[in-house]
């Protein structure tokens, strides 16, 4: 199974005014991982809205465990922990990038729906992507 | 002609790290002030993806007078400040609501447009709100 | 121990391509809430830091049940569900407003420190706000 | 005069219910390209902080000229168009980076101040990089 990296710079505007990375800014950082990931793999929103199928989070925890300051690079590592018929779980970790220092860890829950919301299994197309053999 | 008045609270996340409302976050006001008005005037997005229109902006113009804090009440008033066929300007005005303090000064350009981005004729329905007569 | 609950509309940049509001966001919505509620109870950011005393973020847990849509209204309710003596838990619920269906749940922790990021036990004056007796 | 380029990719939860990126997201996107100049020419937060002097920006003016999607690579082109003794204007470009479309086009006049805001005259060690000779 693979992990996938996502690297990009601390902007000025998600610090809050202590110079932190504002908590709620690792949540945008998380899902710029994923969707980087999905789109290395050939699977835009396009895409999905085409198939009509989306990925809906469930559940998001996250531990924050080393603050993030403004310029620094981040590395963010996505893989799947877990994975059944529906749905799913991510695992994703955030690094400040120059000595791989942990900042921030995470388990982010998700299931494949049709337009709608109601569940759709996991399209085989993305199986091998996303999902533990 | 109508003057819309909105008020609300500076949020933390909003401040940068020297405790100031960011430059950026000033237009997030100005489009929620916008909203609030046509929500008042019956016209949501919803209203309008109905009916096939909406609202393009096409230049901003921003002058920042003084700085807001965390936790202060804003102030925003939204009038029209000249209207043509297909096109019209807001004037928006942002205030420390305690001493209605001017803090921040707004152009705001826009055109109505059908889906395709092409310009149509403002709705009749809502030129009586939005229109100078 | 007590309840506090926060109010306010859903603003149109908070919706992603879905019109829903993004997963992100609920987490500037509970900030929100937090920041009222200290507000409420005399505690500003600028007494904190004059204390020389901030509440870190540790850990959140959040649920997402419903989605939120632009130009609904939101009710938070947050209360302290666990404390000790230098950290604690908030549990805080996001209902859409009208007809308070439960929107999101999220377990919040954090820890009082010192500016340099030390624990240090929660001050006096803020235990009976924010403390199980 | 040095034109400083900058390039990133636009973020899922920057594109609103349309699939363009908001309006005020631009003013993030320049003030994330200014900022990544300074730090090219060794001028971090920090660094200003230290010395007592940071940039305001006093006016921003901006034309929407192309919208910009999720996922598209974005290039930002950064110069002085302008320069006085304690003040000066960049001009900005933001590009759609495959066929450099022009999407944007922004006019930011900014002061340096000391720490309690009064203007100050721009420091010699910057002048080289910031201002027209």
């Amino acid at each position: 199974m693979k992990i996938f990296s996502t690297r990009f710079h601390v902007r000025s505007y998600e610090c809050d005014s202590y110079g932190h990375v504002n908590n709620a800014v690792y949540l945008n950082y998380l899902e710029y991982a994923r969707m980087r990931a999905l789109q290395e793999n050939g699977f835009t929103l396009d895409t999905m809205k085409e198939k009509q199928y989306l990925i809906v989070i469930r559940r998001i925890e996250i531990d924050y465990k080393h603050p993030l300051f403004m310029g620094e690079e981040v590395l963010v590592k996505t893989f799947t922990s877990s994975s059944r018929k529906t749905s799913g779980t991510f695992t994703q970790q955030i690094f400040r990038a120059g000595d791989e220092k942990l900042c921030a860890e995470a388990k982010v829950t998700w299931v494949f729906t049709n337009l709608k919301g109601k569940p759709v299994p996991i399209p085989e197309e993305i199986q091998t992507a996303f999902v533990i053999g």
